[in-house]
């Protein structure tokens, strides 16, 4: 089937890249407004694209009215956020936290997620996602609809257990992260496998 | 445990995102030479950011002596590119198309897949890839060693079986994308399930 984006309704286009472009990884973005007040909201146009800088990258919509989230307005006042990654014990809570509350509302207390004070940024981490990342804003292009957001992680929090007793090696039985695909289906990384070149390819060259 | 990003070195940086930024679409990205010789990298520093305009961005590294990658030189040279997303069936291929070819070398034609002619751009899409974006460049951010590459869906190929008959919805059952972890290790969305928001925390506000 063929679809020409040049001239396919915005909403088609959306449906169809969600759709198809997944899993995606799931950051739970923390943020403060000009009172210090903390913000949550769950993103999955996110991703992590370079280590020199160590550059990831949010893709935030506007709401439908046209106005800024809370997370977007509170990123332009002070440059800063957090990147919380989501496994499945807080799913619920990261699902939670995309719902539309009023502005001021505390996503992570609502929940019932717990702050944790960052090093760097002024906006919290939270304690009970497995890992999480401070981030300044590196660099923000701006569309109509939507802001893209280029942050550079400044420092980087993740759970003892996660890692192995050398601190160096990711342990896959204990951090299996969650994944966004179409609509409201997950996944969880609990089965993975390992994929490496063939043998024959190998021999050819 | 704690990371001090600004006073890590750049290996220790990579380890750590790769193996919590997770998982990762996968984008097996075709691309043509000067010469119009066709090239397929696989490549996980990859999401869609906005349907609006329709936005895909890629993270591609230099390699190891600082030179730029067939793909990235391919990009430069014509600002095309084809995204083609990988199910199960073509894992083995999308993985063996990373190995480091001599330039000139058809990755496609070498691993076994087939080319399809794409409508708008030179590259060809993989015939037996579920879906495949042609893509043109829409702007480049230069790091010193990796190119933030942002592109413009044009046009979209979709196997037919994995829409439901109207064309519209995504089949969760027929597809089943798989993504990338930290070091060779992969899941494929085979077990999806939904999370909506909770009752009590609706009941709220």
């Amino acid at each position: 089937m063929q679809f020409d984006f040049e001239n396919l309704p915005e909403k088609d286009r959306y449906r169809l890249l969600c759709s198809f472009v997944a899993p995606r990884p799931i950051a739970l973005v923390t943020t403060c407004n000009k009172d210090g007040l903390a913000n949550a909201a769950p993103m999955s146009f996110f991703n992590v694209f370079a280590q020199d800088p160590p550059i990831v990258i949010l893709g935030i919509q506007m709401r439908s009215d046209g106005s800024e989230k809370d997370t977007t307005a509170n990123i332009r006042n002070n440059s800063e956020f957090v990147i919380n990654l989501c496994d499945l014990a807080i799913a619920q809570q990261m699902v939670d936290c995309g719902h539309p509350f009023d502005e001021g509302v505390d996503e992570i207390a609502i929940t019932g997620l717990t702050h944790k004070k960052s090093l760097k940024i002024s906006p919290p981490w939270i304690a009970e996602a497995p890992a999480a990342m401070e981030c300044r804003v590196a660099q923000i292009i701006e569309y109509p609809r939507r802001l893209i957001i280029l942050g550079e992680v400044v420092q980087m929090h993740v759970r003892d257990e996660c890692l192995d007793p050398e601190g160096y090696y990711v342990r896959p039985d204990v951090y299996q992260p969650i994944a966004r695909l179409h609509s409201d289906n997950y996944i969880v990384a609990d089965n993975q496998f390992v994929l490496t070149e063939s043998f024959n390819i190998k021999g050819q060259v």
